[in-house]
């Protein structure tokens, strides 16, 4: 993996995180380059960077996706790092291997890592031989009703039937009695066979109240691995995130210091390097079960930043540049509460439906330790190519209460407003108010509870 | 002194300092009215309070600065305690004891002590009293050349004469041996009598090259004071700040202890309640001496609350409120560093005149721990009659460094245009890079060095 001094880096990305990179670039005295799409021409990112440089059309697969137009645009314009953001490509190891054999330091972690870690099934198995703790279930999809049920009384209930091609709370079932198990597992074989045209099941321990928390780690390429302390990101619609806190509400200090040392082994275990996270399902009982790993910056990042002072792009730089890691241990104890809500252009009452438009308004919070990472204004439009996040509106506070005090003052000052254009803000503004929320209660269930019924929870 | 909880608050100021302490109310669920002349109908203090009433004509002694006509709207809205912010009548004796007259709760110092403290004689005199520091020198003016002289041979040179009269860097003169003494003496009082009409002179001890430190400090109504460590606020235009930073940069905690507990002492020895501000000039052998008092929040808090976590407005609204404080210790401990850029509407090359017009351009910058406090917008009239503050941009740091080059790429971001409007951006960019500032060695004579040579230093 190639790891030097950067010279100039071109941000192979877009929208708010685009900002974010170029003014941490700024700080360090690190030249940048906006790699755009014709549909971002007029975008913060493309004024805010040093240089621009036009990589395709507005579709993301003919520019952000597109590799050859990414490494030319490198080329042209001189500069020997990319930044791949989150999302598009910073993920792929094809890209990062791509980068390598140019020359280029890819900002990220290793190609290999990344592959392995993207493969979920090879990502279970590594964290296995790691020691980390996985939900009990099927690593492999079941032929046999009477294997699953099999499985299933082993686990013990409630257990969750998953069609291999379903996903976003699509073909699923949770079975509660061995007594129900063969009926269920039958229909949503069959349905899964109409719907997907693919009838193959994994059966798995279900939680009924999980919470989604997610260590926050630093891996240099010298070995050294820390973690941050952790996010909690339990609310979620459709398995995307919409407020995220840090530290996660209510855990112990040994609970926190668990997993964080459980990311750190299996960071460990596969020789990662970079900014990553490692994504776990918390029980009500104190267990918690390995998810996955982001290999990347995560949107919700700002929070950890809030609550250790940290630069977590600067560190992605020092770490890519071949630097040692310099975090002070106390990084793992967080100072105070931070939150971030996510405004999309989405309306919550057409089950998020994307919403974009031109801005016809756009007033964003400020004052005592509010944060916001945006790359929108007045008279933006928002292009349909791409995903709905307008702003991240973060804040911070010595207590929770104070947070979620300040979060609702802020969101009461953002006005963002256009032709056509919903946004999450309102909504965001009920989440806080929830009393489930309020007490840190609150688990991955709660937002489906407040809109639409998901059919086959 | 009326001490008791608040339902609901008069905000007696407009500007930036008015969405300031709205923000703060609307955290604490503190329902808030905002007071505005007709200059100010439109602005977004108008429009971020819970109530909005207009009590006069812009000029501000007929709206601000009239006590009745805000005794009167406080009345006429219910409110039952008003914050005067700073300037206008935060720190009017009057004002003050006529809101308790009426039973109305003063967020701000007892009358009677800002009376004294406001009386530069009587405060030094305290001050004396209570065993703080002051520049040597004499108390009142002196007449005959003999006494002047051999007041001057007892302070040590190098001593200031200033005209009584004089003030904003005239009417003054250094002499550094007693030789010149005489003719400088007979000199300035003939220059005096000429420019100003009033020949009388001071001398006092002249320091080469001081430092503006203060203290920020908390006071409750049950006799607990505390101190929140030090600002430094040695860059200055026409003796109004341009540049501040918490903490001061380069002092030994001890030093800093010591003037924290210089102030902490003069605010005990005045009976002070509220927050305050206690001035010090720092000489480079590490003395110190007692300038002033501001019985108010400071235009600077915000560096203040970045290293400590505080929210002064909140810390002010329970002090009025008759709670006890309850700051950690560590609050004077700071925590990184902040530094606070003043975007003024004025022009740098016209000795810093105002420069008011319409806004047709206002981008503010936003990101890691950047935090704008301001009241404008795109669009926004600047009235012609009050100071020329827009915007205070205050950044965060784990060091000065890291400070110093966050809010460069701060006021990179910040386009404030508009026709006839000139601000202080690009000004402050050229002291951020000054090599003084950069190594924590600027004093009070750096941004005159800057700009016009001052005649009579």
């Amino acid at each position: 993996m190639t790891a030097r001094p950067i010279g100039k880096l071109l941000v192979a990305n877009r929208g708010e995180i685009a900002v974010r990179i170029i003014r941490t670039c700024a700080e360090l005295g690190i030249p940048t380059v906006a790699a755009y799409s014709a549909a971002d021409r007029d975008s913060a990112a493309v004024r805010l960077a040093d240089e621009r440089i036009r990589i395709g059309p507005g579709p993301a697969k003919r520019s952000y996706l597109y590799i050859p137009a990414i490494i030319e645009a490198a080329r042209a314009t001189g500069a020997d790092a990319i930044h791949p953001g989150y999302g598009f490509l910073s993920e792929n190891p094809d890209f990062a291997e791509v980068c390598e054999s140019e020359g280029l330091v890819f900002v990220g972690a290793p190609a290999p890592v990344m592959a392995e870690l993207g493969d979920k099934s090879s990502a279970r198995a590594l964290m296995t031989a790691a020691g980390l703790p996985l939900l009990p279930g099927s690593r492999d999809p079941i032929d046999a009703v009477e294997d699953a049920e099999a499985l299933a009384d082993e686990i013990g209930y409630p257990v969750i039937i998953k069609a291999v091609a379903g996903g976003g709370g699509r073909g699923m079932r949770v079975v509660r009695d061995h007594a129900d198990f063969a009926a269920a597992w039958q229909e949503t074989r069959a349905n899964a066979a109409a719907v997907f045209g693919d009838g193959r099941l994994y059966v798995e321990r279900y939680l009924d109240s999980a919470r989604h928390v997610e260590a926050q780690i630093l891996a240099d390429t010298h070995g050294t691995v820390v973690h941050l302390g952790l996010r909690d990101c339990s609310l979620q619609r459709r398995h995307q995130k919409l407020v995220e806190e840090s530290p996660a509400p209510g855990l112990s200090p040994e609970l926190v210091e668990r997993i964080g040392a459980t990311a750190v082994r299996g960071a460990e275990a596969v020789g990662y390097v970079g900014a990553g996270t490692f994504e776990f399902l918390l029980a009500p009982d104190g267990r918690f079960y390995f998810m996955e790993v982001n290999c990347r910056l995560q949107v919700e990042h700002p929070v950890t930043e809030m609550v250790t002072g940290l630069d977590l792009v600067a560190e992605q730089l020092r770490i890519a540049a071949g630097e040692r890691l310099s975090i002070p241990p106390a990084a793992a104890h967080p100072n105070g509460v931070s939150i971030e809500c996510r405004i999309n252009a989405e309306d919550p009452r057409r089950e998020f439906a994307p919403a974009p438009g031109t801005l016809t308004e756009c007033v964003l919070p400020g004052g005592p330790f509010v944060r916001v990472d945006t790359h929108i204004e007045t008279g933006y439009s928002i292009p349909p190519h791409y995903d709905s996040l307008l702003a991240k509106i973060v804040v911070w506070a010595p207590t929770r209460d104070a947070a979620i005090a300040r979060m609702r003052r802020a969101l009461a000052e953002t006005r963002i407003d256009g032709r056509g254009v919903a946004t999450t803000t309102e909504f965001l503004h009920d989440i806080l108010d929830h009393p489930r929320f309020r007490a840190g209660e609150h688990d991955t269930a709660l937002i489906g509870s407040l809109t639409t019924p998901v059919a086959t929870r």
